[in-house]
């Protein structure tokens, strides 16, 4: 297990677009319980399968198992809830830290987000200046709960 | 994936008891869902995480994944749904099919059902005298099922 350390924003330009290298994303939920969330992801060649407990704070335990392309598309297609999260992720470095700007198409079409990773809790960050927002903690845009409640529902 | 092709039964006497080898298992889900099960699983010093689809008639596609024992542990202590199942298997070959006899203990004491995989739902075999009734198929004997209504509640 890891313990995954995030804070999520909104974002309030499109300025990041240019500034990094963006993959293709399709995932779905074998559980979307808040208390252990089971998410299988097929990003390009590769897939896994993540599980994820309650979040406390900014921090949430996880396990995560790489898995064969095949099984994780079979999972994706004939198991998974519905609908599936189709998302594009753009990565981007700003003053020496990782941000992850996830773009979402569908039902969710319109959200965009951005995440950083950090070490502690307490850790400081420079904000880049298309970052808005912070919405960390706010289940509606957990991808999860994204499913039931999508975006262009809201 | 693979499919598999199962038959379960009720046992009528203890006569299986002293004819195999018998490991000890516990094991958690993550979703107990009937379209999409994931359970956490450790026998002995191997743990694995399996996810089922639904049932059609003696058939379910299953996926399989070894995963390390101290992340089953954890899984199971702090993730899995409550109560957790508790269970003895022993396999017993008969007449060249190997049974599998699982005995419950803790909320499912006095439960005993006898399984075997088949390579094809027409498959035919000899039933050893101490199998009973037939239960493919009945849900209430789905370890899923068990932890939300224990055998010892029926």
């Amino acid at each position: 297990m890891s313990v995954e350390i995030e804070r999520k924003f909104l974002v309030r330009s499109n300025a990041w677009k240019t500034l990094g290298t963006t993959v293709s994303m399709r995932q779905g939920y074998l559980s979307t319980h808040a208390d252990r969330t089971v998410r299988v992801r097929v990003e390009g060649k590769t897939a896994t399968l993540t599980i994820k407990g309650r979040s406390h704070g900014f921090s949430r335990g996880e396990w995560e198992y790489p898995i064969p392309l095949d099984e994780a598309d079979a999972l994706l297609s004939e198991l998974c809830e519905r609908p599936l999260i189709e998302k594009t992720r753009t990565c981007v470095t700003h003053e020496g830290m990782l941000w992850e700007i996830d773009e979402f198409f569908g039902d969710n079409q319109g959200l965009v987000v951005a995440e950083i990773e950090l070490e502690s809790e307490a850790q400081t960050f420079a904000l880049p200046d298309w970052i808005g927002e912070e919405v960390t903690g706010d289940v509606r845009y957990f991808n999860a709960s994204l499913l039931r409640h999508p975006f262009t529902r809201w």
